[in-house]
């Protein structure tokens, strides 16, 4: 039986991935720094710090899983894309890749980033926008991609990387730019954006999952952009959630100015995603909205309301 | 004063550009294995082995260099490009990079590779060529070098990249094409290599080291192409030494396959080079050929025929 492992799984994209994986017939391990989680019927949960290479490379010779859904990274809402963390997360798990193909393993899917493309202001095609990245995340990103395909031609297993666009839904940390808004909103405080016409490709975290977990169970190799091939501008995510709560006059564009260099449009082609896994992204942006506003109340919402993060993921 | 860091100071291009370094006003550090070397009275030697993380942050807190040209990585002939080691030389080297920025850093030049570019048949640009490695050494140098500019990003040093094409000369391990096809000759035994159409751009290793010293010396950043821009065949390459010992007899072309996948062409684009920093290789091939053919005595050769090497350095 598959034996599949999820790090990051108690982050914001891994516990999607983690949630998604249970409808499948498989064996599941986890691992997050305290070794516990949800789904201890299903889940078997490892504690372990994987910055720490030899705490990474310990874990796999432990669990030897035959497919690996590598999400652990810096996330951390303003921070990560300027952390040296970047490098410790690199570094380590270029390790990882390597221990994992050293004991037996046959399947990697890692989480990329459109923060790896230049994307001028056309829509990013996998194999041909040019990967220069302008963060530190992005270039520690696409780094580990090149070292994931070093592991897996030197002991032959399969892999693929998700760039994921800009995910948002339920479990999306506070700081960023949804669940922020949508806080300032029912607390009656302002909302200070900026301009918000970057347009941007908005992915339900669910749907995101979705495609990630389908990618990792599939034979395709290579990168895969992970959003739905709309753009959407900020401002209009941002007039949406407003009417939903019906504070419109809280709005305050073009009160923060955006960070220089940001690009205008940062929007995935989804043709390769379509040809080669038959997937498109179910959720439009809209309907995810909904579900999101539903699904959070106003008290669990004020408690985070501290700004706004529009940062792609 | 400037304070000068050579890493892999004795291998191939290391030695050259510690020598080309001598004519320059500066303070000079070396590191091998041993931590001995030749030019004491100019040169500090340290010991390390660069490839153990630890080994490599500790040495730059104890020097403190404010340049660094890191050249060390695993080179040996016929192994390094598939060697599992260059994802070994991937971390401790992203190590390096960050701890020379966090101990004051201000000058990195790195030794990347023409390996790293998906060539076509067309000159390598450097910012237009697909970056698509087909080695493992080439997948880890370029992750390497998108590593070097996070480091530069986050620590705020100014970093080049100086891709060497094929180098050749004084001090090319025995089993590369050059001294290989060279012993073999003098030796008397047959040369037995691949059809040798192959265009290649040969570059007299002095003057690549040359290029990397002034790369070091300049306020640059990016990539460079180290290369004369000529492309000439491995055939051409491979006669001229036989015709120069009298023995074209002793040439077997096409008795070896050519790897899979091998380009058929790999040549700089020299224009960026030439644009930024008015520098063009001053040894043709035949001279350079004709500078090992006098420096090299046979005897010396022909310890060490073991067979060739065609592998872009």
């Amino acid at each position: 039986m598959m034996r599949v492992l999820v790090t990051g799984s108690s982050g914001f994209i891994g516990a999607h991935c983690l949630c998604r994986l249970l409808s499948e017939d498989c064996e599941i391990h986890a691992v997050n720094r305290a070794g516990q989680g949800e789904n201890t019927a299903r889940v078997t949960w490892h504690a372990g710090d994987l910055r720490e290479t030899a705490q990474a490379v310990a874990l796999i010779a432990k669990i030897r899983p035959t497919h690996l859904l590598h999400c652990a990274w810096v996330a951390t809402p303003r921070v990560y894309g300027h952390s040296p963390e970047n490098a410790d997360w690199l570094q380590s798990s270029t390790a990882l890749a390597f221990a994992f193909g050293a004991h037996g393993g046959v399947r990697f899917v890692g989480i990329g980033s459109s923060a790896e493309y230049d994307p001028g202001e056309l829509p990013c095609v996998e194999d041909e926008t040019p990967i220069r990245p302008a963060m530190i995340y992005g270039k520690c990103k696409a780094a580990f991609w090149l070292a994931v395909q070093a592991a897996a031609q030197h002991h032959g297993f399969s892999a693929a990387w998700g760039r994921v666009f800009l995910p948002y839904g339920p479990g999306d940390p506070a700081q960023r730019l949804v669940p922020a808004v949508l806080a300032s909103l029912r607390a009656g405080k302002p909302v200070q954006t900026t301009h918000g016409a970057q347009k941007r490709d908005f992915i339900y975290a669910p749907d995101a999952a979705d495609l990630l977990v389908r990618l990792l169970l599939s034979p395709e190799t290579g990168a895969f952009n992970v959003g739905t091939g709309h753009a959407t501008t900020i401002r209009s995510v941002v007039e949406y959630l407003a009417s939903r709560c019906g504070r419109p006059e809280l709005l305050q564009f073009g009160a923060i100015q955006p960070p220089a260099g940001e690009p205008p449009v940062l929007v995935a082609d989804t043709t390769k995603v379509h040809d080669r896994l038959g997937w498109s992204a179910p959720t439009s942006i809209y309907k995810g909205l909904d579900r999101v506003l539903n699904s959070t109340s106003p008290d669990m919402a004020r408690q985070t309301s501290q700004g706004h993060d529009h940062t792609a993921s």
